[in-house]
């Protein structure tokens, strides 16, 4: 099986490898327009050859599409013109923008849309892993408007890579990545934010950030070419839970404004049901 | 060297094996209210017998104080009242207010504020490392205000325990800990709540739940009896912080109602500096 790799980063990247670890693919071929990502991809092995686009896609079996998701919007329509018998399918974080595009084309049974839940806050190949993806789940959705075989071999990859896989529609997909993935980030972000604003009056606090903090700015470290298109493109939803969890977060404040301690437990006690979640 | 801990759980368990294992101290003697717990430490070899807080107190060589911050002031002056030649230190998250206490005592010249920066989600004896506190940092408040043997003898624990001492005052101590700690429990608080309310919509959204989000709800798991005194002592400093946090949020929020993408890039390429502190 030749696969080709469209944007040969983190994702794309530790897609190659762990194919190619798992022998579900012989050759790989790399698609990126970053020179410096080009050689690196040849260097660590993730690729064999570059391509141009139109080639790449001449040459493939399977065509993996690991951009960031605007680009992934504007590369389908121009991937699929070219594609015959050839499957494509994208690793993007959300799902609703390219389905709706997927489906204004007369090859859209050729295009498989799949998000697997795996990431780390680094980018570029050299941050890419072979052993990436395995026991996390990965998403397929709007499954009932892909041909068969598409389906079929997309599945038969992600089971190969080890992950579980769930079916939803595209619109859901995107709702329910606003709550376990985007706001994360963002909340991440914005915590960055503060401590380096107060960085400037101090350097000493770094010098006591612990485990905790580590924990929950880890994040903050993510890639904004990467992160800005999937917040504009899940705008909606992600407003929805941005304004959910700012509301939670003033409910700790008027519990401490008002040194209303029973508020404050039963909010904390709350919280501490994610434990019936998170092992 | 006899030492003594009041309160066997996370903190002051890991203290007695740590210090047990590293040959600090040969014998330990636990105080808890908790039956359970007492029976847990002693079966853990946590602790080598339990005593009444007197009976400790008359025993031990070195006391320390590992209970959640509104119970260690409680309890200092008792303890400072039966202390003579003995050592007494207090692991708590946080300063200004213990110290305010040890102040108003005649015998403050034998106790030792302090705060190992190290912990766990989790709570109780059985929650209790022998490997806790090594290579992360501590702090000693205001030791001028402690007599020499004190502060040496808490100095040599740390360094033993392989900790980075860090000398401040109180007062900068609990606005440190605020931007490095307290507010990254809250927000990890309240995005357990966010997400919460939403599962009761949908079970789904948790099969979906990647390592990112695991990564910052992970602090939610902790405990509220220890974590409520500790935001109460330290008001004034979260609530800074997290109206700054607010702030911040609403910067995302702003930056996605209008669309302004370059603010959006802006806004996450200034969390990216957060790289320079956490490698």
């Amino acid at each position: 099986m030749r696969l080709a790799v469209i944007g040969i980063g983190l994702m794309g990247g530790s897609l190659a490898l762990s194919l190619k670890k798992k022998g579900f693919v012989h050759h790989v071929i790399g698609v990126d327009p970053n020179e410096h990502h080009q050689e690196q991809a040849l260097a660590l092995g993730i690729v064999d050859e570059i391509m141009t686009l139109d080639k790449a896609i001449e040459s493939a079996d399977l065509i993996a599409i690991a951009t960031p998701v605007n680009i992934a919007e504007q590369l389908l329509p121009m991937v699929l013109n070219q594609v015959n018998q050839q499957v494509v399918f994208d690793l993007g974080s959300t799902k609703e923008s390219i389905v709706h595009i997927a489906n204004a084309h007369s090859k859209k049974g050729r295009f498989v849309p799949t998000h697997p839940m795996w990431g780390t806050e680094f980018s570029g190949p050299a941050a890419a892993q072979s052993d990436a993806f395995v026991e996390k789940a990965t998403v397929i959705c709007n499954k009932e408007q892909v041909d068969q075989d598409a389906l079929e071999l997309v599945e038969k990859l992600y089971q190969q890579l080890g992950m579980h896989i769930l079916y939803m529609n595209a619109i859901e997909h995107d709702i329910h990545v606003a709550y376990v993935s985007h706001i994360s980030h963002i909340t991440s972000f914005a915590l960055a934010n503060t401590v380096l604003e107060k960085e400037k009056e101090s350097d000493a606090i770094f010098e006591l950030a612990s485990g905790g903090f580590e924990s929950t700015v880890r994040l903050a470290k993510s890639n904004a070419e990467m992160w800005v298109p999937i917040f504009m493109q899940n705008k909606e939803n992600v407003l929805d839970v941005l304004n959910e969890h700012i509301s939670q977060l003033r409910k700790f404040k008027a519990s401490l404004e008002k040194e209303n301690f029973e508020y404050l437990f039963e909010l904390i006690h709350n919280a501490n049901q994610i434990k019936r979640i998170l092992k």
